[in-house]
């Protein structure tokens, strides 16, 4: 592949301005849940100009609501279309998704941003906004690796399907959409935030919902009753143990720099009702984390016995069992081989761009790529110019040449992995 | 006082059919706060025609609302004026104050209530509805005990003051307006629901709201913060070792009974937003209860230094402390000496009514004696006919027979506190 990189970083260089601005234009576009339309036309029109064979639609039926890996706070879709762009290739060579979301998730409170977060302002190189990092800047990062390629004049042996999705945020129900649609390929990438780390593992993770019961009473007189405040403090110390067993099994190498491999958090607490009265109901709500290969259903089983347990601990448990619920999100754990060959010449494209060798981790969150390796029998890897630590915060931004360092290795990786049929007319 | 105990029952039992209407009329008079003028009106009215020296009053002004022991969600009082009638004595003889609050907390969910809250219904000598117990009911015989001694042709030497209170499930304000008026005497009787025990000691207490920080992240990486949920956790423990250390101290024999004097009750908890987010704040809300005779301010500073010892324990607490604020509803603790003349007579009339000894205990909750035994040098004893466990929950209800056992004693004690001045008509 002598030379390319070469011509493909020219191009993207001739390309930058352009692309920030694009990018710019989509952080401005506020894709919230249910906002997405807006978004998803200027894209579908930007890759039918592309001359790619364009599928926008709003998802829809039963198959999808009533799949068992459906997903999400609502059932209709009216405004958040899915668009796919097949980039069509000659034939015989692998496919490629390039999978990427538009929702994001909502910016908070305006005071802890300082740059207003739909203005996508640029200060040192870095573009704030919300969703800059999760994930537009990811999607810009694919969209310009095709659009290079194709300025170079180059005809690819395989298909790449670039997917721009809604849902991702809510547990997945875009991707699902375009699996049951009939979308698949050889491989996937997708470019959620990872600080350009590659995760061919991912985490998946499902929300739970605990009910801690006690009995109430006058608080001057609280001994006369049971405080589901203080039965709530041994359910968040037994789920601690279900945590620590459940990590101290993980011993692949790729989760060695992950303090807590596969974490299970308690998010949200809430009981009580009166400063004064023992309080009789705790609700607690977490997140569990799901090992790559590991069954959803194993690990909820896990998480009922831990709770059984507790009567063992307290009679008080054993008449007033703490009630769980699985509710909202969930993702789907997913692995690739790390010796997969997309692998491989991920790590190759990586060191020939930015001159390092990359690091290969497991992610320690879900992203559509479970469903796509589970589902849709294509293998996902994550990998993407995001910052991690700032998705989902308030001044929440993407370094702007990582975006283009990312479509650049993107854009190698295509080269192999999908096969030139033609070379562009740019001399080599 | 041979003869008068007869004489009491007999009038009483003349009275007891009209007795119950006039309870079973209160209760249904919703007087939740701000919603008192209705019934307050009407016990004026019949202060009135029973010769009694009637003050009808909205509380309103800067001497109430500024002053140290006011508290109150609100500072206007439009609907609720409170009621004062006072039976003038002949002069010479023992004054009494007999309070108490028409205010009533609400209803809660009806579907817990088998019969409606508000019909004062009567089922096997049980009045139901709220505020039968809490404390209606014991009003009812406050003004029982003076009709039934006014039936008998009897006048006292000392006044009896007779006070109808907004605002005590608040923290006290309608009885602290009775004190800024003016209204004292030589010792109070306060019917609150005591299952008819005699509390001479009464417990104060104060709400406080904890705020716990902690420092938040992805759920999936929740090593990179710090959860305020587990820190809360240390601070609910911290609370209980204070909890314990302050009842440690407490050697008072009426408190003998009491598993726990003066608990500290977390009530409410409430934190984090996001199941898979590590929660950046945890309020707590409780009510801490506070000894007779121990200054508020005193175990104000007790509670501060108890969260200050946090930062030995953790060192998070160092730089992150606990906020601590006090709001709310507070009650002022108050004691009356255990031999004081009242105490002995109220003895020897339950003795004499009931054929029992008087069980004497100290209150495990304020009411608003402790403002009359320390503002108003008017000490207060706790006693009354209403079922304790019952107050504030579904299904309240007082027992009948009781309410008239309680005016009995009452008319029988007022007759020996405040003096006869001229017997009645009727022969003894």
């Amino acid at each position: 592949m002598t030379g390319w990189k070469e011509k493909i970083q020219a191009q993207i260089k001739k390309e930058r301005e352009a692309a920030v601005e694009l990018l710019q234009a989509w952080v401005r576009e506020k894709s919230v849940q249910g906002e997405e339309r807006s978004i998803q036309e200027s894209i579908a029109k930007r890759l039918d100009a592309m001359g790619m064979e364009v599928d926008l639609w709003v998802m829809e039926g039963e198959e999808l609501t009533r799949h068992p890996y459906f997903v999400s706070p609502r059932t209709s879709f009216e405004n958040s279309p899915n668009v796919v762009g097949v980039w069509k290739g000659t034939g015989g060579g692998r496919s490629l998704i390039l999978n990427g979301h538009v929702d994001v998730v909502p910016a908070g409170d305006r005071a802890q941003w300082e740059h207003d977060p739909f203005s996508g302002e640029i200060v040192d190189g870095k573009l704030y906004g919300r969703g800059a990092t999760d994930m537009k800047g990811g999607n810009l990062a694919s969209l310009l690796a095709i659009q290079t390629l194709q300025a170079l004049g180059v005809r690819l042996q395989g298909d790449v399907i670039f997917q721009s999705v809604v849902e991702e945020e809510s547990g997945g129900a875009g991707t699902l959409a375009t699996i049951l649609r009939g979308y698949k390929a050889d491989a996937a990438l997708i470019p959620e935030p990872t600080n350009m780390k590659i995760f061919p593992k991912q985490q998946g993770s499902m929300w739970f919902r605990l009910t801690v019961k006690g009995r109430s009473a006058h608080g001057g007189t609280r001994y006369e009753g049971v405080s589901a405040i203080e039965k709530s403090m041994l359910v968040v110390q037994e789920i601690a143990r279900l945590e620590k067993e459940r990590n101290d099994r993980i011993t692949d190498p790729l989760y060695a720099k992950l303090p807590i491999p596969i974490p299970i958090n308690i998010g949200v607490i809430e009981g009580g009702k009166w400063p004064s009265s023992v309080a009789d109901l705790v609700k607690l709500e977490g997140r569990m984390g799901v090992a790559p290969g590991e069954a959803m259903d194993d690990a909820k089983a896990e998480m009922d016995a831990a709770l059984k347990r507790l009567a063992e601990r307290d009679p008080w448990f054993a008449e007033h069992p703490v009630e769980l619920e699985w509710f909202g999100a969930r993702w789907v754990p997913g692995a690739v081989a790390e010796d997969h060959p997309l692998m491989e010449l991920l790590q190759k494209s990586f060191e020939s761009v930015t001159g390092k060798q990359a690091v290969v981790e497991a992610s320690p969150w879900g992203t559509d790529g479970g469903l796509l390796t589970v589902l849709a029998d294509t293998p996902a890897i994550v990998v993407g110019p995001g910052v991690t630590q700032v998705a989902h915060y308030p001044n929440e931004y993407i370094e702007l040449d990582t975006v283009f360092q990312c479509a650049e290795i993107f854009a190698l990786t295509m080269l192999e992995w999908c096969g030139i049929a033609q070379e562009g007319g740019v001399s080599s």
